[in-house]
């Protein structure tokens, strides 16, 4: 098994990303890593005796370029090689912190679509109090979704749960602005009955203030709805950090107190991290594509190694490829 | 000036509404309130000497039904003889705590539209880490929205907040996935241009994890985004409460120092308390029409009324359809 890895993606490449390629081949020796980006700087980060294959280049796609002119131009872009390492058949499977809209476009024209899958999805697993995390899909790659899309997403999703995290049959919510069935606008009721009908648990409408109460681990919705939902999580939980940080340091005795807690705090934050659930997939390439996120630390890296080797042990392309299969026989 | 009040509606009715309605005669002896409900109930909490106008009816929409119907079916409704109160002249606006769709029902049957607004929007006014706040509309009154509403949401938002916040070009910002122009879902794309021309102070998008530090004075949306946005500030800030109570009583120690902190974390959930800032606006209809928080206390109450006093004082509705005229004459 071989993963390609852009080491110049992110805000902490290479070093982090180095270091955390480095901790994933301690924990599984028998993987082997192509690491790919400027060999002067990734060396920097490397022991003297090491088992990576490293690719050079020195060409880089930037946060801010945009990406699909980006990933046609720059061809030898970390990113487009560890792109094209997977074309090639040398590597199964490709990881980037970088630009995400690039790593899409990155797909879609080296690695191509699952037959069937009519637009990838980009998926992360948020936090849930009670730490079990859930999937949640397209968080931004396709902002104006089919009912058909939505399927399409429930379906990997249902396939990514039960194969990576090993729950039988995943609940599958749809994202909505009430429980009830006849709930939200034209898109979730027309795609309520597919779901309904699809060879899924699926468990109905679920909103969104419910989703950090673990209301179910597949959520799917459309790119638009799901990026808006992502980022008001983050910079509700972000606004409330620094209200607490504020009015903790006010006085001397809330200072002292806050000694006490912050490990506590700390623990929150560690709680809603969701780098510990590792990267977002790119659900619905042709081969498991993850996009670690920017600020991704090692440890960070990590944890997106492990889901994309775990993604590749357990055949989930193949898996989602005979499930969208069967549900288009289904149909016909 | 007279107000009219449907006593019997929310979580804790009609003694907190009737609370509410004593304390915002206290403060403004010249307003006159009529309470619509059963007149023995609110008796109850009034004192024998009083100036309320009551209005008896032992009929109330419940949360659960179906609101249209419920509208249609319950003439003698608290909700619907409020309404009624309007219609004929003898109030100035309404406010209910009740079901959000019958108010929004009864408001287009007995009160009707602002000539030139095609689909009334629920407003609340959300928290921002200033204690400013800031209008967000549209959260729920109308799930598929067209590019024109949007334009409207605006031009409604950017009158009432200059009028009733004082704010002389209040900034006006399109919710959207990303801060530059081209991002987003057909909707938006189509919208972007109509609010850069209108005859408002447009800021361009604003993202929903910047909302919290107030990117905006007034966030224009399509009511299914904006009630999953809401939605999902509300889950995680109610999330984040239960874990950080969680976490400070685990142990002895954090236990004392909790409880030094305890009125600092109050003064968060104070902060993030948007009944604070009054009730959701309808905004469209042809008079003020407000809904108080479900479960308002009488605080929340006298917030609302406050809020629909200043609305009338300041001549919003009017003003609103002078600029609507305006803009459609601009546009002819």
């Amino acid at each position: 098994m071989n993963i390609a890895i852009d080491a110049m993606g992110g805000d902490n490449a290479p070093e982090e990303i180095v270091k955390g390629a480095i901790l994933a081949k301690e924990q599984y020796p028998e993987l082997s890593i192509t690491l790919v980006g400027d060999q002067d700087q990734i060396g920097k980060f490397l022991p003297e005796k090491h088992t990576f294959t490293i690719i050079h280049t020195d060409e880089v796609i930037e946060t801010s370029e945009e990406p699909v002119r980006a990933v046609r131009r720059k061809k030898n872009a970390s990113m487009v090689v560890a792109a094209n390492e997977v074309k090639s058949g040398k590597a199964d499977a490709y990881i980037s912190a970088g630009n995400t809209g690039a790593l899409m476009a990155s797909g879609l024209f080296y690695v191509g679509r699952i037959k069937g899958i009519d637009r990838p999805a980009l998926a992360p697993t948020l936090p849930t109090l009670n730490g079990d995390g859930f999937l949640f899909l397209d968080v931004g790659a396709n902002m104006d979704a089919k009912p058909e899309h939505l399927l399409q997403y429930a379906l990997m999703g249902s396939v990514y749960w039960k194969e990576v995290r090993g729950v039988e049959k995943p609940r599958v919510g749809l994202l909505n602005v009430g429980t009830e069935s006849e709930k939200g606008n034209a898109l979730t009721k027309a795609a309520f009955p597919l779901l309904q009908e699809a060879d899924i648990n699926f468990v109905g409408n679920v909103e969104a203030r419910d989703l950090l109460m673990g209301a179910a681990d597949v959520v799917v919705c459309d790119g638009f709805a799901g990026n808006l939902v992502l980022k008001s999580i983050e910079g509700t939980a972000m606004g409330m950090f620094s209200m607490i940080k504020e009015q903790l340091t006010s006085s001397l005795t809330s200072k002292l107190a806050a000694g006490v807690l912050k490990p506590k705090l700390r623990g929150i934050k560690d709680k809603l991290d969701y780098t510990e659930y590792g990267g977002a997939g790119l659900f619905g390439l042709a081969a498991p594509v993850i996009k670690a996120h920017g600020s991704s630390n090692a440890n960070a890296m990590l944890n997106a190694i492990r889901q994309t080797r775990s993604m590749i042990e357990k055949n989930v392309v193949p898996t989602i490829q005979n499930h969208v299969q069967s549900q288009d026989n289904k149909e016909e």
